[in-house]
């Protein structure tokens, strides 16, 4: 259905708008009024409407010059409105609502056209400060470039069910109890995994992760010398479990995934997000020929374009939770305390609203930090 | 149907028989007369016919202590004739001709009734100098200790099958065109990949690799400093092979392979065994997130009680060609030379028969080294 774009009264001239400029790692964000070009070619100007944030935010926002460019402005976790389109756009219309994703979807390369990859090959992912074209659209009061940033993990809910393709009755380890290992927990719980063993430093996770489906806890403060791994081969016969899931970003996480792994048909998925150049070391002769297997994925493994949309109506038929993941819901003048929250473990996501006035007007009750 | 056994001349006797024995680490073996004890419970004592010299035999007989055990009999691509059973055997009767496995099948366990494993959970495979019960049926002249060997890579053409799965029209890299990486070759030829690149260093390669279907060919000794895995990028559009096979032994070889392995969903599977403590190593963020897989396996995925004899039956139906790895028989006498031309890349699989008339009697004509 070919549908006409209402032009915007801005159609077509920068904008300006208040963001949180990030100007130097790991220091506190800096609420500035920016300029934002208009969208260019197949580019949407979206006005958001609130963003959670997510450790990636705060992962490379703690990296130092040569990985991390500033002045730059985080969150990859947002809902908006389509405020004006570049040309040639006519999917989306101005003033829809839409979740911006940092995976391309072309719809007509072989791996958007494969159930097996959300990998677009026509539009690839890179880790870069700019959008598409190399280059940025914003600019601050100066004049000066502020760079883009874009990376998501808030959809490993998906792992469990693309990647790992749990079945029911297997026995499910989660490595790191954070946003995204809560996401698999939730993931595997619907496909009817039998135990699900999360692991995580934080005491306080063992309430959180029974909501998830959390069937075993183990924090590894309490093991001494003994790796978690070791735990979990005890709790399964010295065979392992047959779906392993790193969800921190540390490659030594990543090598105990893999240690207590199922042989024969174990699967380790790699979610968390590690530093640049990071290295993941296995010992080749013992753990390669056992018949395990090790991924990594964006996105869960989803298709942004058609799963996410199947997430969205399981959430309102009420299997998937999602509301547990809001634990706390701020206004944007807040934001570096929620980087705050986030770091020392006591939040899940906190939505970041843009426009309090607005939030406020739709019911959205703020929480004082 | 139960059989009874019928009790040879030596059962529950010690037999002497002439074995090649390796003395010390990468020392020419010595042809010895040896002592094998009766079989015990669930044991069998088979008379070799013939071996096939493999290179996972050179593999450990070049190790040092403490990985290397010296005196030990190696060869385990082996046919021989069921000379007598321990207490239990039910199922392979004396006399019955059989090929010997390293990899257990007890055809009960979750492992060998599941399709997804041929790593049977009873009976668990370990690289040990010794049989199951931790004690050695070999000595010498003097009664001193001979250690046994048991590991076998002559199946590999089944990871074509079972563990890749390859699809028809797909486009497979194979990394090492030693016998390993021939099996490969034959089985991605069966299973109908469009497309099979060979790496190897050995120009001779290139004849023998087109009978077993490899349809391009890399030398890496020609790319000057440009690595294999760029030039298979380059011949897939930047996005790599389907499925990519490391079968030498070298970690850095599996990073090659890795790193050409098709985002999205491209497999890489190790079947090269390398050294006691190598590490694979691999970049995490950049490879770990692309959608590919990487794993190990032991048989080529094979199943020995129920696989080996479906690859025999189509063997006989001169579908798989086996007779194209067999470049020479000798007598046991000059097996010195078989590792020499194994070591020099100048032989496919080297057959050894035991007993030089007999093999004469049956039309065996023997290579003159």
């Amino acid at each position: 259905m070919a549908q006409t774009q209402e032009a915007s009264k801005t159609a077509g001239k920068p904008i300006r708008c208040r963001a949180a400029v990030a100007r130097k790692a790991g220091e506190p964000l800096v609420i500035e009024e920016i300029t934002v070009a208009p969208p260019k070619a197949r580019e949407l100007r979206v006005r958001v409407l609130c963003s959670a944030l997510c450790f990636s935010d705060i992962h490379f926002w703690r990296l130092e010059e040569p990985h991390g460019y500033y002045p730059r402005i985080f969150g990859h976790e947002t809902v908006g409105v389509v405020e004006s389109v570049g040309e040639g756009v006519e999917d989306v219309m101005v003033g829809d609502t839409v979740i911006p994703s940092f995976l391309a979807y072309c719809g007509e390369c072989p791996d958007c056209i494969s159930i097996k990859s959300n990998q677009c090959s026509k539009l690839r992912f890179e880790l870069s400060p700019y959008i598409r074209d190399g280059t940025s659209r914003f600019s601050d009061a100066k004049g000066e470039t502020i760079y883009h940033f874009g990376y998501t993990s808030g959809f490993s809910v998906g792992a469990a069910w693309k990647t790992a393709d749990v079945e029911a009755g297997s026995t499910v380890a989660i490595f790191g109890l954070g946003v995204i290992g809560l996401a698999v927990a939730e993931g595997a719980r619907l496909r009817g995994a039998k135990t699900i063993i999360g692991v995580d430093l934080n005491p306080d996770k063992v309430e959180i992760g029974k909501k998830f489906g959390i069937t075993h806890f183990i924090n590894p403060k309490e093991l001494g010398d003994k790796p978690a791994s070791e735990v979990i081969l005890g709790m399964t016969d010295g065979l392992g479990a047959d779906y392993c899931f790193e969800c921190v970003g540390l490659p030594s996480l990543s090598q105990e995934a893999f240690a207590c792994c199922r042989k024969g048909w174990g699967k380790t998925i790699i979610l968390g997000v590690d530093k640049p150049d990071s290295k993941f070391i296995l010992n080749s002769l013992v753990n390669n020929h056992s018949g395990k297997t090790i991924t990594g994925v964006q996105y869960g493994g989803l298709k942004p374009n058609i799963d996410i949309a199947i997430l969205g109506k399981r959430y309102l038929d009420k299997e998937l939770q999602l509301d547990l993941f809001v634990t706390h819901e701020i206004k944007l003048e807040d934001i570096n305390k929620a980087f705050k929250l986030l770091i020392e473990g006591k939040c899940l996501r906190t939505v970041i609203w843009m426009d309090q006035e607005r939030a406020s007007a739709d019911g959205v009750t703020f929480n004082e930090l």
